[in-house]
């Protein structure tokens, strides 16, 4: 199972070629994750887990093969998995697609993974993931 | 009338002092602008309008006054509305609220204006304003 | 006297029109206030003054007219004064000049002024501007 | 031999964890290239190789590895190198240290390659890499 979520390229994503600048990519990485976190546990629950727990996800290794261009006026989907989930590090599996209006079928535009880190954001040192986050993983991870 | 877009706050909009970068609302206003066009016309018709026909919506002014921060973990409401519909230009009214999970009632962010010229891309000059777009701003100008 | 610094109009600044985003040409101005600071102080003066004092300048009011359009391969050259130097608030003004390659004159592209709170991050409320702060902007008031 | 080029980090460069958003890496990586084109070539080189001859680099793989954190206040200095000069593409590596005022030894935040197509940009296909970039990359190749 994967989770899902999609945008609209936005008028500012793209660069002087016209094409999304390929760092967004990793930013749309990083909103489909906030996105999951917003699904599943509520509004506030990330930005709870940094504030409140103190316990951060920082990326240690990203890497992305870039697939097809993406422009303004296409819908980027996001797809999310999880390829592996360590004791104190989870590898995120990321799909974009590229849709346009009334073309068929959606082009993989972008696939990467992020390589997160479970980290004590006080020490700065890598902790457990904990247990609500091993719950909001389960059924993304990948067989 | 007003047109309504909601965001999160997202986890880089944020600045060094923790709250959401003053130029980021301006992109929240323009994001609510996008969505505007995709709710009322479709997913490309800004994309159309600037490629196809040429004709692009540069702000000439711009102003926002900022009255209360927003964090990570809050929502952004954004309201449209136009408070002046000229012959070669438009001016837009945007005004955020922020609403927090579990806090009532929501809170005035920031309200500004956005002057925006309608311009034939090709030669950077003044142009009507298109009818289609007269018709899609009509029931969004203040009385 | 002003405070001038210049960049290069960079690859991801532009739109999808092909020129700078507009909430961009205040990231400008950020990005020269950033600059005033590492230039009269030192390279850490802006993230002491918030890290250690607990203070920050957070944007009340932003407005700018825009007067021609800058592009990639342009260098954006940005002059920071002071109109106003309260006692719990200060107001910058921002001049950005394009400078192209091989062109003479220089072109005002951009033109505007941020109102800054001076702010006790600990409780959001305002603050005397601090005696260096001062002392660093006494010769960019203008008379 | 790499070239370098360095770069405050910026107050909007951080994310809610106080720490640079990974994903501006891969924008750090990119401003340090675009500067590669200002030194070697000049202010519109790169502007110019995509506006008039219609040549871009898109990315199609990009890759990093995340060392140690950067934060508000801190200098990252960018070194660039190539590591394979093909004949329709270019495989740059990037190095970024952090330098802290007041602290020695500096020490490697990132390191990370981006491998670029070089593409005709009318039709969007490989082409050959142009002789006056083989030129400008020639001492900067690994071996």
């Amino acid at each position: 199972m994967t989770f899902q979520w999609s945008t609209p390229v936005r008028f500012s994503d793209v660069d002087h070629a016209g094409i999304v600048y390929f760092p967004r990519f990793f930013h749309l990485f990083h909103l489909a994750f906030e996105e999951l976190w917003r699904a599943r546990i509520g509004p506030a629950a990330y930005s709870e887990l940094i504030d409140r727990d103190r316990i951060g996800f920082p990326a240690v290794k990203a890497e992305c093969e870039f697939k097809a261009p993406l422009r303004f006026g296409d819908t980027a989907e996001i797809e999310v998995s999880v390829t592996r989930l360590g004791g104190k590090s989870i590898t995120f599996r990321y799909r974009v697609h590229r849709a346009a209006a009334g073309e068929r079928p959606r082009q993989l535009a972008a696939e990467g993974h992020v390589v997160c880190a479970v980290v004590d954001l006080e020490r700065f040192v890598a902790t457990p993931v904990p247990d609500r986050v091993t719950a909001m993983l389960a059924d993304l991870i990948e067989t």
